[in-house]
C-alpha cells in the first residue's frame, strides 16, 4: 500500500496516478458489444437464447423458460430465516423512507398578468434493472434500484440478471417478492442491456435502464444511451477517507479493506494531515487483510490501488480529495459536520466514527448505486430523479402575450424566423 | 399534407411512420466524430485549427485567436438598438426567474436515534455551452443554455461557437456579455464538443456539455457521455397540436409552420377529433406557406413530415400525443388545463390559445432545449439540474448504529463480504 507525503518531490506524478483510477477501456470491447446489440435488434429472444448457451452454459427451450417463475420468488421469501427476512424488511423500509424524501413534486406559480408557468413530473412508464448474478449477485443492488423506481411510481419495473447454470440467488429472489417485482428475466451482460433497450418478443422496451455491471454491461449502456435513459456508466468501486488523530486506526483499516475486498480494480485511498495515523492505518491494513475470507482479492487492490496520503493541513486533505470526487467518502474527524461546507465532489459522505462505509451499502438509506472514477464531479448517485421526468407547463393569458408579444416578435424576426414572429404577432390586440 | 383518420385502415402504418420520425442515422459518422474527438485529444490546438481551417475557412494565427475578445461582446451588447436591448433583457430576466424556481435545496432530516441523512447539492465546477453559429446563430440559445448555469451556480461557464470564414453573429456577442460569459470560443462541430470534453492547451475541460448542434455534435456528445455529462442528444424540432373545434384555425396554421420553418426535418403534427378544423388548418398551412421567408425549409417538412390526424375522440387524441411523445405541445381546447393530468410525455407543454409555441423560444420563461423524437419518454428539458449534482449525507450516532448494525452485518455476511460484516461489528458495543 503506497504511502506518501505531498512534500515529496514525486508527489504530483503518484497523484496523477490515482486521478486515473477509474479509466475503463470501452473502446477495447466497443466492436463485441456492437455486435451483441445489432444480433438482439435482429434476431430477439434467438440471439438471447444463442448468448445464454455460451456465457451461462444453459439451454432455453421455450421462450418462457427467460422468465423467473413469480411463485419461486415467493418461496424463496417464505423459506427465508426471521433474522434475515428481517433484515431485509429494514433495509426496505429504511431505503424506501430516504427516497420518499427525494420526491420532487410539480408545481405551478402565477403573475399579475394572469400567466401560469411551471413544471409537471411524471414517471417513466417503464424501468430496467440490471442486477449482476452468479458470483456477484447482490440482493442489496436490487433493493436499491428496484426503490427508487417504486417512489417515482413507475409503472411496470423489469429486472434482467444473468444465472450462470441457470441458477439464481435465492436470496435475490426474496429480494424481488419483496420489492413487488412479477418480470424477471434471466439474461445477463451486454445481451440484457440491449434487449431492455429496444425489446425483444419476450422482454418488453424500457425508457430507462440502471444497474451495475462489468465492462461489457457498462460499454452496452453506453451505446444504448440515447435511444434509453441510463443511470450513469460506472467502473471499479472505491473509497476516500479523510481523517485527523482522533479517528481509530482500527476502523479506518478495515474500511478501506471494505472497498479492497469488493474488486481487485477497487481503489482505497486515506488522505490525512496525521503521519502517526497513516503508519498505524498502514500497519492494520496488512494485519486484517491476512484475516479475510476474500484476501486475495482485497490484497491485490490494496497493494495495487492502495494509497495513504499525508498533508500539510486538512484543507490540504480536503482540497486533494475534491480533486479524486471518490464514489464513498469517510470524514473521521473530531467535526466531520464543520467539513461538509468544503466538500464539493463525492457520491457519498459518511460523517464520523459511527458511519463506516458499509452501512451506506445495505441500511441507512441512502443509494448505494454511486458515480466512480471521479465522474462525481458530475453525476449523482441513483435516485427518484432517475425515473422521472419533467415537462414545462405555459399558459399565458391575452393580457400576458400582449406584454411580452412584441419584444418576442422582435427577437425571432432578428434570427430570421418569420413565422414564429407572425405566430406570436397575430394573438396581439 | 398528411391527412389521416384513426379508423383508416392503414392508420397503424402511417402512424409508426410518425413515431420513427426521430431517427437520427449516428453510426453513419460514428468513425468520422470518433477520428476528430481522437485527433483533438492528442494534439490539442493544433488539430483545432486544422479543423478551423477546414470547416470554417478561416487561418488561426495564434492560439489565442481561438477566443473571443470579451470587448467584441460589450461593443455589440452597446450597439444594440434600445428595443433589441430591452427584448434581450425582458428574456433574460423572465428566464431566470424561472429557473430560480427550478434550484433545488441540500436537504437534512433526523431520526430519534440522532442520526442524519440528507443530500448535498453542489454545482458542477465547470460547464461547456455549445451554441451554432452561421446561418443557425441563435442568441436565444445562449441564453437558454447559459442562464441555468449561472442560476445553478457554476464557477465557470465556457462557450464554443463555430465562425464560418471567421464572423461571428453580433446578437450572440451581445447576448454573451449580457450573461456575464468572458470565455467563448470560434470553434464548432464535433471538435468543439471534443475540446470542452477532454481540454486543449486553451480550451478547458469541463463538467457538463450542454446545447444544441447538427448530427456530428450530436453523435460527439454521445462519444464522450460518461467522461463528461451531456444534457441530452436531440434532434430535428417538432410541434404536436391536440385541439379541439374551438381552436381558431389560422393560429394552428402558423403555429405548426413555426415549427417547419426550422429545419427540413422538423416535424409539424396536429390531432383533432374534429375532421371540419383538420380540413381547414391544411388549407391554412398551404395558404400561409407561400407567403414565407424560409418557404423553401418549410414547404419541405410540412410535405414530408407534417401530418394531421383526426380521431374519434379527445381520449384517443391524447393517447396517440402520449405515444408520440413530442417536443413541443400546444393544447388548444376549450379547457386545456383539464388535459394537463393526462398528458404524460411532452418536452413542453403549451396551453391555451394565447400560448403559441414561440413564445417559449424567446420569452415565456422556461427553457427552449427540450427533448425531441420522442426522447420525452425518459428526458426533461434543459434545467438547472443539468448543471447540478448530489451528494448522498449519512451521519450515525453510536445509538444509531447499535440499532441497525446487527441487521447490516447480516446482509454483509450473506452476500459473502466479511470486511464489510467487521467494519460494521466492530462499531457494536
Amino acid at each position: 500500500m503506497l504511502l506518501f507525503n505531498t512534500t515529496d518531490s514525486d508527489f504530483k506524478e503518484k497523484f496523477s496516478e490515482l486521478l486515473g483510477r477509474g479509466a475503463m477501456d470501452i473502446e477495447q470491447v466497443s466492436e463485441i458489444v456492437k455486435n451483441i446489440i445489432k444480433e438482439i435488434q435482429s434476431e430477439g429472444n434467438e440471439a438471447l437464447k444463442r448468448h445464454i448457451a455460451k456465457f451461462d452454459r444453459w439451454e432455453v427451450k421455450e421462450d418462457s423458460d427467460l422468465m423467473v417463475d413469480p411463485r419461486d420468488m415467493k418461496k424463496a421469501y417464505d423459506k427465508l430465516s426471521s433474522e434475515l427476512r428481517d433484515a431485509l424488511h429494514l433495509a426496505y423500509d429504511r431505503i424506501r423512507n430516504y427516497h420518499e424524501k427525494q420526491m420532487p413534486k410539480s408545481w405551478i406559480d402565477f403573475d399579475k398578468a394572469g400567466n401560469t408557468l411551471g413544471q409537471k413530473v411524471t414517471p417513466v412508464d417503464r424501468a430496467g434493472l440490471y442486477i449482476p448474478g452468479g458470483k456477484a449477485a447482490y440482493p442489496s443492488s436490487l433493493l436499491m434500484n428496484a426503490i427508487p423506481a417504486i417512489v417515482a411510481g413507475v409503472e411496470e419495473i423489469i429486472v434482467t440478471t444473468p444465472t450462470p447454470d441457470n441458477e439464481i440467488n435465492e436470496l435475490l429472489l426474496a429480494a424481488a417478492h419483496l420489492c413487488g417485482i412479477t418480470k424477471m428475466f434471466k439474461v445477463g451482460g451486454a445481451s440484457a442491456i440491449a434487449a431492455m433497450a429496444y425489446g425483444t418478443q419476450t422482454i418488453p422496451k424500457v425508457d430507462v435502464i440502471t444497474g451495475p455491471g462489468n465492462i461489457f454491461v457498462a460499454t452496452a449502456k453506453k451505446l444504448v444511451y440515447g435511444d434509453v435513459n441510463i443511470d450513469m456508466i460506472a467502473g471499479p468501486s472505491e473509497i476516500g477517507i479523510l481523517a485527523d488523530n482522533t479517528a481509530i486506526p482500527e476502523y479506518l483499516a478495515i474500511d478501506l479493506l471494505s472497498q479492497a475486498e469488493h474488486d481487485e480494480m477497487a481503489s482505497s485511498i486515506l488522505i490525512t494531515p496525521s503521519a502517526e495515523l497513516a503508519e498505524s492505518v498502514r500497519e492494520l491494513v496488512y494485519v486484517e487483510l491476512a484475516k479475510l475470507e476474500r484476501e486475495m482479492i482485497a490484497r491485490k487492490s490494496i497493494e495495487e490501488r492502495g494509497a495513504i496520503i499525508v498533508t500539510e493541513t486538512m484543507e490540504e486533505a480536503v482540497e486533494l480529495m475534491n480533486r479524486i470526487a471518490p464514489e464513498h467518502l469517510e470524514v473521521v474527524t473530531a467535526n466531520p459536520f464543520d467539513l461538509l461546507p468544503h466538500i464539493k465532489h463525492a457520491g457519498a459522505i459518511f460523517l464520523g466514527s459511527f458511519t463506516p462505509e458499509p452501512i451506506g451499502d445495505y441500511m441507512a438509506g441512502p443509494n448505494h448505486t454511486l458515480p466512480t472514477g471521479g465522474t462525481a464531479k458530475f453525476y449523482s448517485p441513483l435516485n427518484v430523479e432517475n425515473f422521472l421526468k419533467k415537462s414545462s407547463i405555459i399558459s399565458m393569458s391575452e393580457d400576458g402575450i400582449n406584454e411580452i408579444g412584441e419584444a418576442c416578435a422582435l427577437l425571432a424576426k432578428t434570427e430570421g424566423l418569420t413565422a414564429h414572429e407572425k405566430s406570436v404577432r397575430i394573438r396581439l390586440k
